[in-house]
């Protein structure tokens, strides 16, 4: 397969200041392409150190995408150092010239000498449009095969030139090539280790169609790439081992590419004709909102009530009195007692509560920061209720007893006990 | 100044299935510790590239910053890679062996034989704590005054390790330095071309301090970064460009550094005495998980009613069933009556209300798609209502939504008609 390195350009990204997304996006178009990509740089705005990573670049790859520094400021060095790199001088492209002054005149502002410059191409190459802004990109093309296509950074030009002229002008330039079909595999409370465990042996060593595992927190993805001369193909390669690994991942799988906790969660519930509520206390409204965030949710979820005054519970969930000054807010009863009362307040079928210390303050010792509650209500007696001790500061325990309100209510919609 | 380099290893980074948002925080900490980086890397989980991007980086920096392939698992190569470039052997490193087993038997899961790996540390490394997940870091010292980094993958874990343990020895290490501080100016509800208009002479061909604006969703930061040999020289020099920027952009600084919007609002509500409820449709729960992200936010905040189906305004609420009938759930006079109802039924003294069609579906040529209504009710008449158009699709509406409903509420406990 043919590679390429992505080089992004600009000082900026350097000091933490901004996140490059025109690398991810690039690198997933060329994927798709079945251009491999083994390496990306980012290289602030200095001549020297773009053309060492551009020959650092051809060194390993059959090319390299660029984007970033093609403005006309002084700052704007990625022409310069492609022409430093490759050993070439540049030479005025005319036409886009022409388009500049265009532009220019169509937006009424003065062309200044500086834009010149963005004419100016490294000799030999091929110019690419750009409608969107100023700056022409090109691919010059270095000794044997290889080239160097240069692209601005602004992602709204950069992408539509991407898709539309170095894409297409790759492939062609490698002849029919492979596509790359990615199929991800979504668990939920399986360890990274425990998943290791048991499909470890498929992946060690996994070649084509290769098997990776990321871990986000408490939820795993299993991803499956195969390379194949086109996605029929690659899918026939896909199926077998997708088949295997779900069936030794069963009881953590809650879906496949685009869907999530939520959606699985409420695409089981809508097929068992089950409303749903929720009543949260330390969350905050974080399972509400992961659960609106999928478009339909409406048929399903009811409402939710974010209790997070002891009043609340009180007056708006049924909360007795008793059971708050007896057990204290952040108890399995007043947990049950928050499900119950989302359930028959809110109409619904079926209500998951939390109650917690998500912190900083507020902790104690019998009840530590990081304690987090549920109780999940359905109508059956009794209900159920969990603990769990979450680690980490504020953010981290409301994020994270987040996904275990959502893996026990995916669990308990799956007809799988939690 | 000392310099160092940035490799973030993982094939998910080089797909586009993920955007690498630990290489910016690992710059901007950098930065702010004195440490030059002029170029940044990204390889796969291949050893042999993982060990040429560490030999590449030591041939141009004082050091290396690393993050991913600490895991278990067959893919984690970074430790191998590291002895590969420095070509020394490993070592079990006991502590963090202990670490782990004491992690294993506080979740109760069982310890498999892949999780000694990473208890394998190069051979003279000084080891990091990881007390948020089971790999530990290190820092490889190559020869002269060379390191290389290791640190995890997963931000939650990263992030600590890099200012707690990883900073504070690599400043120790290059002595006294010059310093850069930061200070961020937050703005909401001015747009980017308004600021330039305002502070864009303070800005063009600002050196030291730099100053630089940074777009979000209806939010802008203006950044001052000042480099000076100490903080208190550093902060010499941004107060006073810091005093003439807030004084041009007042109408629309929330605060500096770490405040949010919600902590902003929270704090000027308290101030007031004055506690807070909502009631949120389209948002689903957003507004709600923003304010309570705030440390303390239960003195001011009171809870929430998340009112997706119209049963829950009718009856959690008190939106008569009249209104809902006459003018439609997405309404002003509806989002009237959501938030007199939370002011009254959670016992609040103000309360926002938020209805909208965020889609993609139900959208109606009078009422479509990114149609958003917020009303304010804080007991004076008649209450505030405000009607807006949003672009995008469904989380892009409820994430501006969401923007949107926070600039109301803090321009309101600003005392700042919105």
């Amino acid at each position: 397969m043919p590679s390429a390195e992505i080089v992004a350009v600009g000082t900026e990204l350097l000091l933490g200041q901004l996140v490059d997304t025109n690398t991810p996006f690039i690198a997933g178009e060329l994927a798709r392409a079945g251009i491999d990509v083994h390496s990306t740089q980012c290289v602030g705005d200095n001549c020297e150190r773009i053309a060492a990573a551009i020959r650092t670049a051809l060194s390993r790859a059959d090319g390299v995408v660029m984007t970033g520094g093609l403005g006309p400021t002084v700052d704007d060095l990625t022409r310069e150092a492609v022409c430093s790199a490759l050993g070439v001088g540049t030479e005025i492209y005319e036409p886009a010239l022409r388009a500049m002054e265009a532009t220019f005149a169509k937006f009424g502002r003065p062309m200044r000498a500086n834009n010149r410059k963005q004419a100016e191409l490294p000799a030999g190459s091929v110019p690419l449009d750009n409608p969107r802004g100023t700056a022409p990109g090109f691919i010059a093309l270095a000794s044997g095969e290889q080239f160097v296509a240069c692209m601005p950074g602004v992602p709204g030009e950069m992408k539509p030139m991407l898709i539309e002229q170095v894409v297409p002008l790759l492939r062609e330039r490698f002849g029919a090539r492979e596509t790359i079909v990615t199929r991800i595999i979504h668990t939920i409370g399986l360890g990274e280790s425990e998943i290791d465990h048991r499909i470890g042996d498929l992946f060690r060593s996994s070649e084509n169609p290769k098997i990776a595992v990321l871990a986000h927190e408490f939820r795993a993805d299993v991803k499956i790439m195969a390379k194949a001369p086109d996605a029929a193909q690659a899918e026939s390669m896909i199926a077998p081992l997708q088949r295997e690994i779900v069936r030794r991942l069963e009881d953590g799988v809650f879906g496949y590419d685009a869907d999530t906790p939520s959606s699985a969660t409420l695409a089981l519930l809508a097929s068992r004709h089950q409303r749903l509520a929720i009543a949260e206390s330390c969350t905050g409204g974080r399972i509400a909102a992961a659960l609106t965030s999928v478009p339909g949710s409406s048929q399903t979820f009811v409402g939710a009530v974010v209790a997070y005054d002891n009043s609340v519970k009180r007056w708006e969930l049924d909360v007795e009195a008793a059971t708050l000054e007896r057990f204290g807010a952040v108890s399995e009863e007043v947990a049950r007692a928050m499900a119950r009362g989302a359930r028959t307040r809110l109409g619904a079928d079926v209500a998951l509560a939390t109650t917690g210390i998500a912190g900083p303050g507020g902790g104690t010792p019998e009840k530590p920061v990081g304690l987090v509650i549920f109780a999940l209500d359905d109508g059956t007696e009794p209900s159920r209720a969990w603990s769990f001790r979450l680690d980490g500061d504020r953010e981290t325990v409301q994020r994270r007893a987040t996904t275990t309100g959502l893996n026990l209510l995916w669990r308990y919609a799956k007809g799988q006990e939690p």
